[in-house]
């Protein structure tokens, strides 16, 4: 279980955010020009774009939530100085997961006026609930015993992060049962984390 | 509200270039081989290939505009030293705004021909006066007491930015409303703006 | 056949970085929300979610796959210095046929379920075959006198490396013909050659 | 027209970096898995795929010519100190025009087996002319006078270079006049072409 180089950190974070910008541009095929006859008037096709009212949410809270798990990712790379095998397939999995949000959002707006709201509501979540237990376990695997950090930036906010990491994946869980009961709690709940993430600091100074 | 490091300015750079670049890229979609029977001779494919006249005009105008947006993008990060979270917010914002392109020029190029073009060129022109309306506030917020700025490069063309930029925002949104009255307008205006957005001069000297 | 730059290769590694990390993300294409009536209900939704299993497979093996290939790929930059003509052209190749994995993915996931899996697993494999082989392929080119490598990696575990991808292509190869034998084995071969492909070392010492 | 900064030019080459990654890439949604009834037999499918042979060339052709424009996209660069609006302006014409690569292969595959096959195949072609004249108009216009060039590479192969260039847009020209009579003529040339492109050398010394 060798470490890796420096380099070798700076270019797996090149490359997840290059998976990253993909993900968060292909979330645009959520949004689709409405397809009606040709006499269309002014007035359907308003009618028509307002009815797709739920890719529009839909695709705000998913744009939003991969902005704050990148924001997070880097932030987390900004103190890491070296990588090891493990940590790396931590963040493989990572990807896999973000990667997935575009299909977990297309599920949300297809089926939010349906019966079936509960039930992809409930996945939305719980893929969010999986990103943030990943964060969680790679932070936490990369502070141990200051394992990968780098030695300038090792008086770093540690706890406060993991424990903000590990209610978060509480929270997107939690709701995910909850969306059950109470429709759009999921979408509502979506957006208050985009704030609460947007608020860790994994680095004491000035530096957020 | 502390700041970010240099280092963290140069990643979202980064991460919002390769955000540009699928954007523009992801324009292609709207260019299809038309769907023809098997016994097609040339003629009627040179027919069914004019008759996509507006998919290409709706390209080209989007595929330049997004050009032109990347550059004030990239000259204004040039003069740029840092960031803090706010910026971070308003440069996210752009981001989820330029991502919306490939929506609204699908819908101008479908709707084009029908009684729903006013409303499809209203959007699109909307769209790109919230762009420039987000990059008029960047500025502003980045340029206020040189926030934001290098101090070497303190000494930019402020004002005449600023001024340029609030321009643009009002141009996109008077020809937005225009549209119902003027068909056509709008594709005009779009040209017309890519040319003048391409003419801003963050840099004293003889960078561009 | 003259000899690239070093910074020729860092940039050839980075364009490689590009379309690896779309392809990745373009297996998402893979994952699509299943379009029912709209009267759906949780239960229905759950049963149409599970029937797309072979979506969900073929996913996480090429998912895992395309990214082992390309830590392989960017070990094997790691030791390498320099790059002439025909090593830009194996790894052209190697884009290339990384670049059709989308499709050998869905042929595989669309056809799992009938008669004709034999031949979709088949190409599956065979596919990573090539992929394997054009990687033995540039690792026996550029090795071969340390024709391309770096002088301080040149200690590296050359025969090793070299031994591991025949053996790899050759798993491949032969699996690709069970296929039409054992169903289902080219998934769970797949999912072991990415463990056995995560651990070749390119490089001597703590680097992995 | 005052002059970029040299990080200007690093900036704009990796920004085409991006959109020539993603649309080599997009040419993959030229492979679809055919859709059969459940039923399918290992015969049925592999008729089916073959009969997709006109995907698989024009996937081929396009795949590796945009590789090799790249390639001389990069090379060129490679000389190049110094950017300024006009030659900018052309670097975005020539992404504009690679962004249509895939339109126009999905043109040529779809009816490379119906009477327009003539239609398409001249448009394929000509859009590589249209590449390889906007290539030789940047190149005439970065050497004229060594306006744009790096002092050290000043004794660079000028002429040479701007006379391949000019020959291919001829070539690709004239093919695509010759595409109403000689059918997959194109395809063959473009074949030679890539050879042929793959070979100019921007540079003296060793490197290519």
């Amino acid at each position: 279980m060798a470490e890796f180089q420096e380099s070798e950190t700076l270019r797996m974070e090149a490359f997840s955010d290059g998976v990253f910008a993909i993900d968060i541009t292909l979330l645009t095929f959520q949004l689709k020009a409405p397809s009606l006859k040709d006499a269309t008037s002014t007035h359907t096709l308003a009618m028509a774009l307002l009815h797709q009212w739920p890719n529009y949410i839909a695709y705000f809270v998913s744009f939003t939530t991969i902005f704050i798990i990148w924001l997070n990712h880097h932030r987390m790379y900004n103190v890491i100085r070296y990588s090891d095998v493990r940590f790396m397939f931590y963040n493989g999995m990572l990807l896999l997961l973000v990667s997935i949000v575009p299909f977990t959002t297309s599920l949300l707006a297809d089926y939010i006026n349906t019966p079936g709201h509960q039930l992809s509501a409930a996945i939305y979540m719980l893929l969010f609930a999986c990103i943030s237990g990943t964060l969680f376990r790679m932070w936490t695997y990369a502070t141990k015993d200051y394992r990968l950090l780098k030695r300038p930036a090792a008086d770093v906010r540690v706890q406060t992060v993991r424990t903000s990491l590990i209610i978060s994946a509480s929270i997107y869980t939690i709701v995910a049962g909850l969306s059950f009961l109470i429709p759009f709690l999921s979408i509502l709940v979506g957006l208050v984390m985009v704030v609460y993430l947007s608020r860790l600091k994994y680095h004491r100074g000035k530096v957020v």
